[in-house]
């Protein structure tokens, strides 16, 4: 039974964003802006006061911001957001009874009737306005309310002061909201730094990065590679886990189920006598060894990036120390990974439905801060999905509370709900379907989806044209052009990628067979020996790449990308800007890495804030070659094997006061 | 901060329908379906039980249908509403830990490796079922575990029966469902009697019942009229407010300011000496006679609807007793209605502000109690939208309580979403724009809306051409042609509609003065005398297309309504069809009211059930011509001045066991 609500008249609903009911907060990074909507109104047809109230979580007091008007009932705000942390939204709305007397008395007066009553309605309402006020504020509007209700002067006299913006403004500083409704949710946004919106990575293994052959790499040897991503342009350098890796069960190269004498086996199984996801691959050096690799990369303008994979090798401490966090089979083993019929006999998981769950979530928390403590901030968190998803909300939410600069990315290659609600969860950044979404169709349906729905208020998506684990047909058959188109398309469209290198900058592209996405001879079971510096490397198209996105706003946001046609099936063309439009750029695309294709491009100029009868400047940032064009059609025309792809910053011609023309 | 969940591992999110966020219920009419959907996963790929639970909302017991998984991890169950009031619904999962067990087994056996250890997981997961099973059941279980334990038999052996029928089915009767995750709302639907969904209303003045000219008509003069209307196939009497009215300020015909001494004045000026909302006014008859009225309208198969008007004239009782109830000017008059510059100084409207708003609202309450004790369990709602709207929740739920077969309409024709507003806080049915939707776009775009997108859940449309407030423009100049396809229309684009007559059944279309949607003479403020056996009238029309309704379920529900293109901006072609698909009507109107229009109809065969090799059966109900159709396309000719409209009931042609066509 509905409660009864009384005098409080105005409706408040609708809100957006608002994820879920308002179950889940929005995400953005520091200095964004939260453009709230909402449906407000009222019975009848009074005028209404509309704000948008937000504050930080951990503040007291709201600030408002008035809301605007935007037709059929529904009202507009933004505020921006400035602190890391969580911020808190709503709206509220009040009938504004002077606002609504004010413009009902000028209706009367220009339909020219008598309106004594009414001023001295107004009298009445600026009186109690002055009860809300105090000092000479209070003074003022007494002064006005006596001379609305003095007969001895004419109403004309008296409308006009009525009317005059002096008492508005003075009114409007004390407003009746005695009756104000306030939605009934309160909504949450969290605020990352800005990595979590803008990150360029690079994944390599430590223990390849030695400069002789068959060694093992070290940290050391790692801190030696540095330079070399550095001048790539990336700031994020993603090491997959650096534990030491178990015996029993050891996989060799090539995923064998036998490994030789020499296999390094595979970092993901994690955890042997030297200890677990607290510990460092004796090989690659110490903890001491791992901190100077997280300060040196720093100076580098690098942040490293660690793997957390919630599982374990038979030899992790965990098995010894913690059975009852493993599920027991009947004849007293341990129950091995299984993905029937298939056995993954050299890895342990971790078993959430253990009775003993708090101890465990307790401990994957510690994990997490011990490397905090270590001076990380970024986490790749390796197969989400296979965990309960209570444990990363709850989790995420603490580590965040306290170090508010951390930084989740979720790794779930997954059904589309799962890796949502991973998102919604509390993961900053989303792996995605991206390394799957290969033709015109489908790379617009998924962008589009990603970037002009809800999913955008919540989910970050961090592109990858390769992981280890992923070498995808299109990257097998495609040869240097797929590399660099596949480059481009991540690092345009999306705000944050990353790469999984030498691999990637090397082409390196052999399968482990038919039909696989594992590479041959995968860096997952052996130590490679990587040749940077061999000439044919895409090193230096992928730094002049990312120098264009650190050079270029606009490329360092998701939500301004916008698709343009082209008659050609193999041409993909999108455009980005800022908020302010002041930086523009459209990237043309060939997908097909065999044929040069061509077609005319059709430029959608008022999206763009360009004018069909003006002239502008297409610098192509990849080639620096300039092109004037005029009017939305254009052709474009890519021949893979020079430039797969055309980066082109358009600029707008502007009218100067001596209707001189010249480039921004 | 997020508590920790533990081992409840499973998500529930995505549930439909559900109107923003559960904060409204959605309506249903007794005996229909209601069709629930959700997205359910859990982490990693275990086989989940997922359920729709529901009850009524008194029970304590939750009744269960399992749900069926559509891919994409969206779930889908139904159930049926039987019973008048509320009921509850929500959504639940688990993950089935015996069924994955199974699942497992089976591709373990099939990829042909030994499974000794998984048959005594089985024996343990068959073991603890029986410790949640009893009697029979535990001991049958128990045997099988024993059974399954036994090292003594062969796998292949103990495998068969793991993998039995007998065992799925009766371990599935004793789930483990202690980790079971309930959607965090509970969903409300409201189940109306049958008549809020498909209902067919008249509207007259009692007071113009009378069979002498001149005279005030009375109830009694309203029982004569009865058969009338009834043989028309309406089934709801509407009567404008029956109360007395006041004298000061009465309008004159015409709504003129001065009334004459014979005027009657307005029935929406409510409230004189005789009495208030519940006082019939005099020259009616008595109360007594209204029962009476009530209980004759039975005995014709109508049931009597009233128009609650909040409003008072100013010679209502409750202007002297409840002065508190009114805005007092600083002159120390009445606030009158004011719509500036207009002024309605013959009402005066409620003071929703006032601060002994709970004795307003209260008295409100009693108003309807009162009326319902009359036996009146119909109310269309003047207004609704100018008074506060908390008080329609309120009241509306707590009359509802009481008397679930009470229904509403509500007359707001104002702005969208304060429309829908209106009809989620609780109104079974909801004037709307269908008046002024007149083109085939406007109608395609109004009526998709009304019955394809959320707005069905909570919104019921009742369709008016005209009421004594609304001429429209196209009635004006479209004469009976107008008339007949306005009709049809409503008649079969809505399960409820309604008309005002009988000034629609005798073609009345002279406006007050051009440009105006009043009628000339309007009935509001004068006495008629209506010539219902002029030959002209379309009574007989309108009673045929009533008894179609009638004798065909697939025009008395609104969601199955889906449009067929035609060739022609002038013909509008729809269908609609019951759940099973056996009573099948398609209706094409020709929207012109002056020219003969004909055109290529393509009916979407594959919609409708209808083979396009086979031919079937058209026969045009209102005629009763028999056509036979074969294939998509058939031609379309309706002459605006013979028939403006045709409604076909499209029959299958079923082969029998014999292959002998004949038509259902």
């Amino acid at each position: 039974m509905q409660e009864a609500t009384g005098p409080r008249r105005v409706v408040v609903e609708g809100v957006t964003p608002e994820i879920d009911g308002g179950r889940f907060p929005i995400k953005r990074a520091c200095g964004e802006t939260v453009v709230v909507e909402a449906d407000v109104f009222a019975d009848g047809h009074d005028v209404l006061g509309v704000r948008l109230a937000y504050r930080r979580e951990q503040d007291a007091h709201w600030a408002e911001a008035p809301m605007e008007p935007l037709g059929n009932d529904r009202w507009r705000a933004s505020f921006e957001v400035s602190a890391l942390g969580r911020y808190r939204y709503t709206v509220l709305g009040w009938v504004d009874h002077f606002a609504t007397w004010r413009r009902d008395l000028a209706k009367k007066l220009e339909a020219g009737q008598r309106v004594p009553v009414e001023l001295l309605v107004g009298a009445r309402l600026i009186q109690e306005t002055g009860r809300r006020a105090s000092g000479d504020d209070r003074a003022q509007l007494q002064r006005w309310a006596d001379e609305l209700g003095r007969q001895d002067r004419s109403d004309a006299d008296r409308s006009r002061l009525a009317l005059s913006q002096d008492v508005q403004q003075l009114v409007a500083r004390y407003p009746d909201r005695s009756g104000q409704t306030t939605y009934d949710r309160e909504l949450t946004v969290v605020v990352d730094r800005e990595k979590a919106r803008f990150s360029t990575w690079y994944e390599l293994f430590p223990r390849s990065c030695s400069p002789i052959p068959g060694r093992h790499g070290t940290f050391k040897d790692c801190e030696a590679r540095l330079p070399y991503v550095a001048s790539m342009g990336f700031d994020v350098l993603y090491l997959p886990p650096i534990h030491p890796i178990g015996t029993t069960q050891r996989k060799g190269r090539n995923n064998s189920p036998d490994a030789g004498p020499g296999d390094p086996g595979s970092p993901w199984a994690i955890g042997a006598e030297e200890g677990g996801h607290t510990a460092v691959h004796p090989e690659l050096g110490t903890l001491e060894d791992f901190r100077r690799l997280v300060a040196a990369a720093q100076s580098h303008g690098l942040e490293v990036a660690l793997d957390i994979a919630f599982q374990c090798s038979p030899d992790h401490p965990y098995v010894k120390e913690h059975r009852e966090w493993f599920r027991i089979r009947p004849d007293g083993t341990v129950q091995y990974a299984e993905n029937p019929p298939k056995k993954y006999q050299d890895i342990y998981p971790l078993d959430f439905e253990t009775a003993a769950w708090q101890a465990l979530w307790q401990e994957l928390e510690r994990v997490f801060r011990f490397w905090i403590a270590q001076g990380v901030r970024i986490f790749r968190v390796d197969n989400p999905h296979t965990k309960p998803f209570g444990l990363w909300e709850w989790v995420i939410g603490r580590i965040q509370r306290d170090h508010p600069d951390t930084i989740f990315l979720s790794e779930a290659f997954t059904r589309p709900k799962v890796m949502y609600r991973l998102a919604k969860l509390g993961f900053s950044q989303s792996y995605n379907y991206f390394p799957w979404r290969n033709t015109k169709s489908e790379l617009i349906g998924y962008f589009t989806e990603l970037t002009r729905t809800e999913v955008r208020e919540y989910l970050r998506p961090n592109l990858w044209p390769n992981t280890p684990d992923i070498l995808t047909e299109y990257l097998q058959h495609g040869g240097r052009p797929a590399f660099m188109s596949r480059l481009v398309l991540a690092a345009t469209l999306g705000a944050s990628y990353g790469i999984y290198g030498p691999a990637f900058e090397l082409g390196e592209h052999r399968p482990r067979e038919a039909g696989s996405e594992e590479y041959l001879d995968s860096e997952k079971y052996e130590i490679k020996h990587w040749a940077i510096d061999r000439p044919d490397s895409l090193r230096e198209f992928i730094g002049r790449v990312n120098r264009i996105r650190r050079e270029n706003p606009a490329l360092q946001h998701d939500w301004s990308l916008r698709f343009h046609p082209v008659d050609n099936e193999s041409l993909l063309a999108y455009s980005k800007q800022t908020a302010d439009g002041s930086n523009l750029i459209l990237v043309v695309v060939n997908l097909s890495p065999h044929h040069r294709h061509s077609g005319w491009l059709d430029v959608d100029l008022e999206a763009l804030g360009l004018e069909a009868e003006r002239p502008f400047q297409a610098q192509d940032l990849l080639t620096d070659a300039y092109y004037l064009w005029q009017g939305s059609r254009n052709y474009v025309s890519l021949d893979p094997h020079s430039a797969p792809a055309q980066i082109f910053r358009l600029r707008r011609r502007l009218r100067t006061e001596r209707d001189f023309d010249y480039f921004l």
